[in-house]
This record gives structure tokens, C-alpha cells and sequence, in this order.
């Protein structure tokens, strides 16, 4: 009987969990999974729609319960259980229960390392005021839809313009707040080109967001009772009685290396494509797990649970005894402000320079249906192209209802490594409530500049 | 000064002359369209629309006017002329005002044939009664509503279940008609397998649609004053006082197939991938014209806005001086009935077999967005493969608002001859509103059985 041990339930690890199994019965594999929190597989994504009111239950973003893994798959599932050392010598991982402080030896044969990320907090005084609140897992998300009830605020501050921060700038606008959102950056969402990045910035400030762009956030003040009443900018304080910190996350990886496990420059742990680590019987998934950019080769590391899901899948189906590999990932990405929809794919003109690659950005301006269909909106679909080549390097979507999914065609095409002109070709679906008759990835393809010669 | 004529002034026709035009100013080029309407570069997928009272006007639909492309580009448009002989060997064509008559011949060097469709109606007696409408041209869709408003009609059939037969059905039940669908086949749709053809016949049938499948026309009964009144079939007559017939198109080739161009097995004008004809200095673009599939390397016609615009356009290029050359098609299209959306690329099982290929269908079940975030929709994408090498083949949707552009990322996929299993692979974009973790195109693509050995 083989032993396979993971460290994380969620989306990476559960997904190597069950994929094992369906290879390998229990009676040929024993499986076991250390969560430090209090549920298995849960949908991070939906945090902030959990938020908005729109989803009407934390139980409704688990996608399977720990008890579910446990009778069905005969995967013994500890919740609560933090991994705090690995043995890779004496192939040991150690083990707290949270709540009793009881520590346990796990043995395995074949160990997955899935412990997602950790927070990137500013590195400001003040933080731990009452009401300063990150929203990275379902216990967070709960704790301020219990400030939305208990304490009913008016003014949240969220700080990050990125996916998180406008997502919960929506939530909260929802909820009926006023928002203010503080990003160092000019921009929000700073893997667009400013030029689409300033749409959303429009967005936002039409829904009445006061946007604080270039803006440090220096500190948080709290009131005699410790809560906070207000964050701190060069700029001045902003009242506050709740903040939101939206600054990002990093691959948590530090339990991997300090055991040991090398990290690459991504900071995530270092993977090959069947997702094993350089140490014997050690692998990792999701999105402490560093990969491969497709369009760049260099390593990554990116926190998104489709490319969490593949490779627990991939690791899953290597432990199985099916051999499988990661290909790597291009980075495609979605959210919305309202009814502006956001996306991206492979490198930013920044991304492309940082690879050594000449670069240049096309922006096309269309609409999402024919122009005398009804409803039909703007889109802006910004491709990243090679000078002299013209081959796709990226791509980047704002515009309307209809228009965010577009980045799969624009995704696929990259993976195949198109020239602009070759999507030209495509053969895309054409009807009026879908689309002009050139759709709007071949309008800006149409006009990246032809290579020469 | 060498001399373009372009025979039809829609897609295809003014693609190619306008093209041109960018690359041969007028001092080098002249540039002659004859069209028999009256209406250049109009689009005929919008009628439905316009039926319906969702596009506002006639104007709306027409993109650029006769004068527009006279004023702007010196291109010389003859509308209301129609084109009645290509004398090949003396490169011209004679061409009759269809106002007065009077016939004129136009000297060529370059003769681009864009023809357009021809209807096809089923052989049966009384179509040339009052109320019996075609919807091919503006006049066919102003003749419907002139119908509408001058009769206000109550019971209308729609002869045809295919593209424009469902887009009409929705659009006279948009108007408040009762409405029959007749069609000889057993689904509406066949371009899709029956599984999910049966969805599109239960979405017509839940708005009350009464559909009759199976059911060929064998009349149309007109009364004393000349107007329909009924529709035949062997299971008894169906009342009407209004008779849309949607019963397909055929390549319009006959002009060209007059003149000694010959003509494929698809019913199109045998083109080259440059868009030229085998007779010197004739070339072809458009529904007339005769492409190659893709997957099967055989030719194809497809009556499809989107490839008659790609094709006007090469064979604009090369008429401006660059080489260009149209690499085929996959037959992707669109349409949907109310909610309902309905999409296709590729080969069915059927056209599998006829090309001599082992197929198989696979469909999953899958929602449009997260399943916890607000109107998530149905959405059943079924993935046509290769039997034994996993290979795709062609792919199909039905579902809810979201599900019909996911057939581009099939058709990108389909265009690069990918695997279902490599499929699983791509890195495409998720968040709760837009998709599941996986895309239901991924989902699809997760099941086909894997190759053996």
C-alpha cells in the first residue's frame, strides 16, 4: 500500500487527491489531505459575489464538502490541520491541529504540495485595526459580510486596483457603500496597457468610486476603541470604517523551502512538466507551484484556479500511473466592473520588453454585435504583437457584455503562436446579436502593422 | 488604366473593390460594379431582425451606400443592372438596366464574379400566391413587413427549420403571429446532431411554435382574391395568411457556369486559394464561389457573411498586387431563438462519414457561468473526434446567453487540428460570471474517450 499525502484542499490538491484515486482504488493507494482551514475545494473567485449579496450562501462557493471526498473517493480529508515541517529524508510531513494544538507525523511515499498562496500586505502600521479586512478565504469573506451587518459602514476603502480590488469595489458599491480605492499604480488593473486600463478607471469612477491613483497608502488610524476610522495617503486620510486589502498575493511556498524544496525566481516552487519538484517524491500544483509561460519560456507563477485545477489534474494523473504533462500557461485572465468586462492573455508590452522581445500594441474599436443590432456596446481589443513578425505575443479585451470571453479566441490563437495575419483567416462565428461581421479580434488583427519585406 | 469589373455590391463583391481601390488609386485602376438590387454591401443576416422590429429601418442594415463607394473610393456602382452574359474570350460582360431595358456591355481585364445565392424552393404548386414570401434580399424583408402592416396577418407558416427559418419563427412570434414551422426533416437545425437539434425543436415548441418535422410541403392554397390561405402537407392543411419560405439557397453560379467557368461539386465556381477561376482573368468570392474544407481538404460552398467578406478580400489583394491567399473554411455560424443559442464548426457526423472518417460525438453538460452566480444557463457542448486518435473534427453548442461565441475557441482549435485531449490543456478564462472553472468547451473535451495505446 502506497501512501500519498497532500498538503492543501482546495482546487490543486483536491483535484491530485481525487484524480489519483480514480486510478488507483484504495486498496492500492492510501490518501491522505492536511487543510489548514475549515472546508475543502471552495471557490476563492466567488468571494466577492458572495459578498455583493449575489450569492446567497457560503455554502453555495464549496464545490465538494470534506465528507463527500471522504465517503465517495475514500479520501481521508483533515481540516484544520496545518502542515508545519516536511521531512523529505524521512519522507514526513508534521502536522498541528489548529484547534488543540496536537501535533502528528504523516509517512508518505508520494507528497503534493498545494498550499496556494500567501497575502502581500503593505507594509504600513495600522493593519491590525478592527474592521481592516483581507478577502482571500471563505472565513475572510465572512468576516466582512459580518462587518457589513454588525457595524453597517458607509465608507470602505479598498486598497488594489487589481482583479480583487475592483471586484470588491463592485461588491461593496452593491451593498450601497461609498468607495474609495488607493493603488499606487496610475491605473488600475496593471497587467492592461493604460490605455484600457484607463476604461476601467473610467468605469470606476462613473459608478462613483473615488479613485485614488499614485497613491501610497501610508498607514491606518483607528479610533480609541480600535476600530478603524480612516487610512492614511500622502495625500491625506481618507474615513474609512471598513478597508478591504485587495494587494495581492505570492506563492506559498515557504514550507516547501524550508524543507528544503528549491523556489525559482517567480517565487513559486520549482515544477517539471508532470509537476514533480527536483526532490525525489515531493510534487506541487496550484498556485504555489511555479510553470512555464508559453510565449516567453521563462518560469511563473500565476494564482488562477484554471491553471490550479490542470495541474493537480496532471499531477494527479502521473500519481495514477498516467503519464501527463503541463504545457504551461499564457496567463488568461477575466473579471468585470458591472457591465464592463476585463481580459487578458500572454505578455503585456512591458512582459514582451522584460522577455527581450519588440514589441508593439494594436487597439481596435468595435462593438460587441452589429451596430444596428440592439444592445450592442463598445469593445476595445488590444493585441501584443511582435515588430517585424507580426506574430501574437498578448492580447487584452475591455468592453461590454459579450465582449470579455473573446480572450479564448485570442488565448487560443496565441497558443498556437498565430501571426496577426493569420487570424485574420480565422473562421469565426458571424450572426448580428453576436457579433459584426468581422468579429472584433480579426477587426484589430486586421490592422496590426504587416510584417516587412 | 486597367479595368476591374466586379459582377453583385454585396460582401464579396465590394470587399474586392474596395480593397483594391486602397492599393490602385483611380489613376491606375478603374473599378465598375454592376448590382441588380438596389442596394449595395447590405446585410441580409440582419433581416430577421428587421422583421421583428428590433433594427429600426431599412437604412440600418445597408453598410455603405452605392454613393458612399462612388464619392469616397471612385469605385462606379450601376445599381437596378443586372449582369446577363460574360463573353470570357472578349472580357466583357453585357449587363441590362432592369428599369429601362436598355443593355450595355462592360469591357474588362479583370472580371470579379460575386453572384451571390440563388433560392431553392420545393417543387410544389402555388408559391406565386399572394402572401408567399422569400427572405433573401431588402425587398424580400420589406415585402414581409409591408405584409405585416398593409394585412396585419395572424397565422403565418415558415417553410424551412434551418438558419433562417428559426431566426423568421422567432421574429413572427416577436410580431404576435401564430406560427407553424414545416420542415421534411425530422429536427430543426440539421446542420447540428439530433441530441441537440432536439433542443432547439423544444425551445420552439415552449414558445408555442407549432412545429411540424417531418412534414413535406406538398402546396400552398390561395383563395379566390389570389391569397394564400393555407399551406398543404399529408397530414392536412395548415391555415396561413402568411408564408415565409426559408428553404435554403444555392451557389447563384449560373452566370459564370454560362460563360464556360466551370463549376464544382459543390454547385460553386471552382476557385483557386487565390479566389481565381481556371478562365483567365476571371475571378470568384462569395456564396457563388467554391472554397475547400479545411478538415476534409474537399470543396465546399457556404453562404456565410464572414467568408464572403474574407474572400472579397483576397481577392482584392491580389488584384491590388498582393499575393493572398484564402486558406479555406470550417463552416462556423451562429444564430439563436429567443434565449436559446445555437452554434457550429466543423463536421457533423454525417459529413464525417461521407469524407470517409471514423467519428464519434461526445456531449457534455455544463453551465454558462459558476453555478452559484446569478443566471447561470444551460449549456450542452457536444465535440465531433476521430475515433482512436482524438482528433477534432468539429463541434457544436446549445445553451443559454454565453454559450455561442465558445464555439470560436473550438473553431481555433479545429483550425489547428488539435486533440480533445490537448484541448484540455488551453488556458482559457474564467471567473464566476464568465464560466466555469473549467469551460464547459473543456469539460466537452475532458470526456472524449482518450486514444487507445
Amino acid at each position: 500500500m502506497r501512501h500519498l499525502l497532500v498538503i492543501g484542499g482546495d482546487a490543486a490538491g483536491m483535484s491530485a487527491a481525487s484524480q489519483a484515486r480514480r486510478l488507483r482504488g484504495p486498496d492500492e493507494l492510501a490518501i491522505t489531505v492536511l487543510e489548514r482551514g475549515g472546508t475543502t475545494s471552495y471557490a476563492a473567485c466567488g468571494i466577492p459575489y458572495w459578498v455583493a449579496g449575489l450569492v446567497e450562501s457560503r455554502a453555495r462557493l464549496v464545490a465538494r464538502r470534506a465528507e463527500e471526498f471522504r465517503t465517495r473517493q475514500a479520501i481521508d480529508v483533515h481540516l484544520g490541520t496545518e502542515a508545519v515541517a516536511i521531512d523529505t529524508a524521512a519522507r514526513s510531513v508534521r502536522a498541528r491541529d489548529l484547534a488543540t494544538g496536537a501535533e502528528t507525523e504523516h509517512a508518505y511515499d508520494d507528497l503534493v504540495v498545494a498550499t496556494g498562496t500567501m497575502p502581500v500586505l503593505p507594509p504600513v502600521p495600522g493593519l491590525d485595526a478592527d474592521g481592516v479586512l483581507p478577502v482571500r478565504t471563505l472565513d475572510d469573506g465572512q468576516a466582512v459580510l459580518d462587518a457589513l451587518s454588525d457595524r453597517a459602514p458607509r465608507r470602505a476603502v479598498v486598497v488594489g486596483g487589481g482583479y480583487i480590488g475592483i471586484e470588491m469595489a463592485e461588491a461593496l458599491r452593491l451593498r450601497g457603500l461609498d468607495v474609495a480605492l488607493v493603488d499606487l499604480a496610475p491605473q488600475p488593473m496593471t497587467t492592461l496597457e493604460p490605455e484600457l486600463g484607463d476604461r476601467v478607471a473610467a468605469a470606476l469612477r462613473a459608478d462613483g468610486v473615488d479613485l485614488r491613483l499614485g497613491t501610497p497608502l501610508t498607514g491606518v488610524e483607528a479610533g480609541a476603541d480600535g476600530r478603524v476610522r480612516a487610512v492614511s495617503t500622502p495625500d491625506g486620510a481618507i474615513d474609512a470604517d471598513l478597508v478591504v486589502l485587495g494587494t495581492g498575493v505570492r506563492p506559498g511556498s515557504d514550507l516547501a523551502a524550508a524543507a528544503g524544496v528549491p523556489v525559482g525566481p517567480s517565487g513559486g516552487i520549482v515544477t517539471d512538466p508532470r509537476m514533480r519538484t527536483p526532490v525525489d517524491g515531493v510534487w506541487a500544483a496550484g498556485d504555489c507551484a511555479e510553470t512555464v509561460h508559453r510565449v516567453t519560456g521563462g518560469p511563473v507563477s500565476f494564482a488562477l484556479g484554471t491553471v490550479a485545477n490542470k495541474q493537480g489534474r496532471v499531477a494527479g494523473l502521473n500519481l495514477g500511473g498516467i503519464p501527463a504533462e503541463f504545457p504551461g500557461v499564457l496567463g488568461t485572465a477575466i473579471t468585470k466592473y458591472h457591465d464592463l468586462e476585463i481580459a487578458r492573455t500572454g505578455l503585456s508590452l512591458r512582459e514582451a520588453a522584460t522577455a527581450g522581445l519588440d514589441a508593439i500594441a494594436t487597439t481596435a474599436e468595435s462593438r460587441t454585435r452589429a451596430n444596428y443590432y440592439p444592445d450592442h456596446a463598445p469593445i476595445a481589443v488590444l493585441l501584443i504583437t511582435e515588430r517585424g513578425t507580426g506574430r501574437l505575443l498578448g492580447g487584452q479585451i475591455v468592453g461590454g457584455p459579450g465582449a470579455g470571453k473573446r480572450i479564448d479566441t485570442i488565448a487560443v490563437a496565441l497558443w498556437h503562436g498565430m501571426t496577426a495575419s493569420a487570424m485574420v483567416d480565422l473562421d469565426l462565428a458571424y450572426a448580428p446579436p453576436f457579433s459584426p461581421v468581422w468579429d472584433p479580434v480579426q477587426t484589430a488583427a486586421r490592422i496590426v502593422p504587416e510584417p516587412e519585406g
